[in-house]
């Protein structure tokens, strides 16, 4: 098994931000800079076209440990931020900004490419929990929360599906087709966040994404808006949505 | 115009309630002991069956006034709490328990009965905010709140489309029938909660409510579970969606 390796560190205001490498894998880790021995972590995954500092992931990650002292963990997506594309990218890309440019959907593209890119990930996922599992202050039989939006859902599905270890997860903004199957079988809680005037999902679609998951506790959040105007406080519950479940089963309080 | 009088208070925890009555309307208001000279309102309705002083009502209120130091206001709806009940009343109560015992469908006359309650209440709750604004408290032009589930939402609707001096509303667990074409002039923001299994509310029906709403702002919540199953933090949330809309439009800040 790979371990990871810290790169660089850096502190502010109570939060430590290392940077890693898993392989070939670029990563980041946020915790707090004090607190208990242990404590959860949220392992989360950032949108299509963007990378592992993005300023929603930076924010999203601040909250989380600052706000309920848990451990945060992103890694570049194949093909983007530090890492290369693929021939196979690159034909997916413009076939994207083809469709942007001449008004045609871009769910077609988008689903297929994510689930491409999700095949890729979710090993590189599973390898990247194991190793952050060996870290003293992570460590195994803890809750693991899932935290993924956009593409990030449709690699998220997949991996959170399969993997007992996570206790609760928040995806969003997706497309079913590839994903309503795989989310059949996900139990634990989730939060799932639609925009209710989507001009890339319509809302039936978006609806049948949420029904799919076979969580006995799941909360729909429906903003109106467009696709890219998910609404702020929508970060504020979802580290709410965290505390409730990741602390109540935490292996110490944090 | 009629004069608010109190009848009996009592104290504790940071929390003022007065009972008061409007002529025949009694109703209960909650004030935070100490804070500034003047602040927000909180107008709320209960459900059908329950009355003004339900755990319900007091645990939203406890939250609104040392959360956010706003004040709240409730009263009994016709024919519920300590008011009498009208012939038609007992016979619309009769009429739900023989479709309750019988297994038939609640909504038609859920939907039919609260619509008359609807227009008993709706000049009451008028008077009553005309009232409450006369106190030095809370006084005219401030921001005010709406805070209603199921029959509250029934007399809300018309209640909040009609009356320009309110600021954000929250809503829920109702039918559009007799409610769709009113809350399509609602333009304030608005959360509104569903119960994504409701034995009585239909999906697409509560969907279909949520959805006529004309607001540029409007969320919906939609969790997992029966008609009686809203999840407790479904209440926290309605106090950081006032806390929101109401501070920002304080007089002065709370």
């Amino acid at each position: 098994m790979q371990s990871i390796k810290f790169t660089a560190q850096a502190s502010a205001d109570g939060v430590i931000e290392r940077d890693f490498t898993l392989g070939e894998i670029p990563g980041v880790l946020w915790s707090p800079a004090s607190g208990p021995e242990r404590a959860p972590l949220v392992f989360m995954g950032h949108g299509g076209g963007t990378h592992k500092k993005w300023p929603a992931m930076t924010g999203r990650a601040r909250r989380l440990v600052t706000g309920c002292g848990f451990h945060v963990a992103v890694v570049d997506a194949p093909g983007h931020g530090d890492r290369p594309r693929t021939a196979y990218d690159e034909q997916e890309i413009a076939a994207l900004y083809r469709a942007r440019e001449a008004g045609e959907p871009e769910g077609p593209i988008v689903v297929r490419y994510n689930a491409q890119l999700a095949e890729r990930a979710v090993p590189e996922w599973r390898a990247t929990l194991d190793a952050l599992q060996e870290l003293p202050g992570i460590g195994t039989g803890g809750p693991v929360g899932f935290f993924g939006l956009n593409m990030a859902t449709a690699i998220g599905v997949p991996f959170v599906a399969d993997d007992p270890r996570f206790t609760a997860a928040v995806f969003g903004l997706h497309w079913p087709d590839a994903l309503a199957e795989t989310a059949r079988r996900i139990t634990i809680p989730v939060e799932y966040a639609m925009q209710w005037d989507d001009e890339h999902i319509p809302r039936a679609s978006a609806l049948a994404l949420f029904d799919a998951f076979a969580s006995k506790e799941k909360t729909l959040h429906a903003n109106s808006g467009r696709h890219k105007e998910l609404p702020r406080f929508e970060s504020d519950s979802a580290v709410r949505f965290f505390a409730r479940h990741l602390r109540a089963t935490a292996v110490q309080e944090v």
